[in-house]
């Protein structure tokens, strides 16, 4: 039998309440059985970025990771929000390791390669060193993941915090039991926009197209889903969607199915 | 009989100059046996701090670290630099992992007490997590470890980075055969201040009184070579000042003995 994991993965939208990003700490360091913690803190570079006058440009929606970018996403995502992280859960026992895909070459990837768009520092993807995670978690560290990989050839790029925590649970799914779970400020599909009692408890593949056609899923929720089916399909054995709310009771959240 | 394990420490000058960077991390990767990178990046950190518009604080000679200043100071070193030289190494074949003294709990620091001064979060080591390092090491990994450390009590604290370096020796050199060497701008100790001909090739604890009598060595030499003879008196096999090149050569240094 496999020992169960479980892969949190929070927005930055955490980082922006001390008092909830403690109490989610709490609910996380009380997760039975090894965990990961994976986070971005799109916000909170952004902020960095506006004092030191680089303005954040946007393509189609995405955001550019030039030069001067990426090191204020560097700066933020593995040095002030990592290490806030794990001080923390280390105060709350929880013996936290912080770390980059950049560190024990964790996570590699690809640069994305220029088509329409040159989003610049910005990584796929292509390796997940499953084995060192495993030394890592069977030693009792709680390994804390922030958004970036590396490319083996000296170069950070900035990756998705949702595709680096699916793609970190399609790899380890065959030596552990893996919950995926996604925290954001939203307690996850909702049938009525604002409306959290229209809460969608349960999305498989052929209600999400559904969904996507009646425009219910839209916007930012559709490549999260990808990730979540993605993750299902490639031996992930349960993933959620919803509120911090969700360490305590999965009973709010949207557990999506294929 | 032990491991020879070698630990260098580093100073901030090394990420001015890209190309001096890379040929130091060249011939880091190229050290035979297990090793350990120590560095620090103060004056990277200052000129974050100034296009912050924060305004450095500098009290009989020495930084004070208020809480906007440990910020930038935990962005600069556990994020932009120590993820440079760890995905820099990593392209070397070099598998580095990046640490600051939080993770895993690696070195523990109390905030040093108020006397005259308020230095503001800093912190003096009293615990140095030498079994993990330990585990790293045997998997082939190499700690490249920033000049953080914390309380356990939430707090990330900065401590200079020579101590660290010395206090990691200490701490290991029950576990492995220790070689400490200090890589700063000047090739060792100087008779003749800016004559590079009048190398002190070996101090002693007898020639150090002297030399500190005759004003030879001074300033910020003294706390450096108190950390040498610390490491020499606990335990550490070998401690060499001196510049990049003695990663090549110890010839072009100056070794201490007790």
């Amino acid at each position: 039998m496999k020992n169960k994991l479980t892969i949190v993965k929070v927005g930055g939208f955490i980082f922006e309440d001390e008092y909830k990003l403690d109490s989610f700490l709490s609910n996380f360091s009380k997760i039975s059985g090894d965990k990961i913690l994976v986070h971005g803190g799109g916000k909170i570079a952004s902020n960095f970025s506006k004092k030191l006058g680089i303005i954040p440009l946007v393509l189609e929606g995405r955001r550019v990771t030039d030069k001067e970018t990426l090191d204020v996403v560097v700066m933020t995502y593995a040095g002030l929000l990592n290490k806030k992280l794990v001080s923390k859960l280390q105060k709350l026992s929880c013996n936290a390791i912080g770390l980059s895909g950049a560190d024990a070459n964790l996570i590699r990837a690809k640069k994305r390669s220029i088509e329409n768009v040159n989003y610049g520092y910005v990584g796929d993807i292509t390796h997940v060193e499953k084995n060192i995670l495993q030394k890592m978690i069977s030693s009792d560290l709680c390994p804390v993941i922030c958004s970036l990989t590396h490319d083996g050839n000296g170069q950070i790029l900035n990756t998705n915090a949702d595709t680096i925590a699916a793609e970190l649970s399609v790899a380890l799914a065959d030596l552990y039991d893996v919950s995926l779970k996604y925290c954001s400020e939203m307690p996850g599909v909702l049938e009525k926009l604002g409306n959290y009692d229209s809460l969608i408890k349960t999305i498989n593949s052929t209600s999400y197209k559904k969904l996507k056609q009646k425009n219910i899923i839209s916007d930012g929720m559709i490549p999260k889903l990808e990730n979540c089916f993605h993750a299902l399909k490639n031996g992930v054995d349960k993933v959620f969607v919803g509120s911090i709310d969700i360490l305590n009771s999965e009973e709010k959240s949207t557990q999506l199915k294929i």
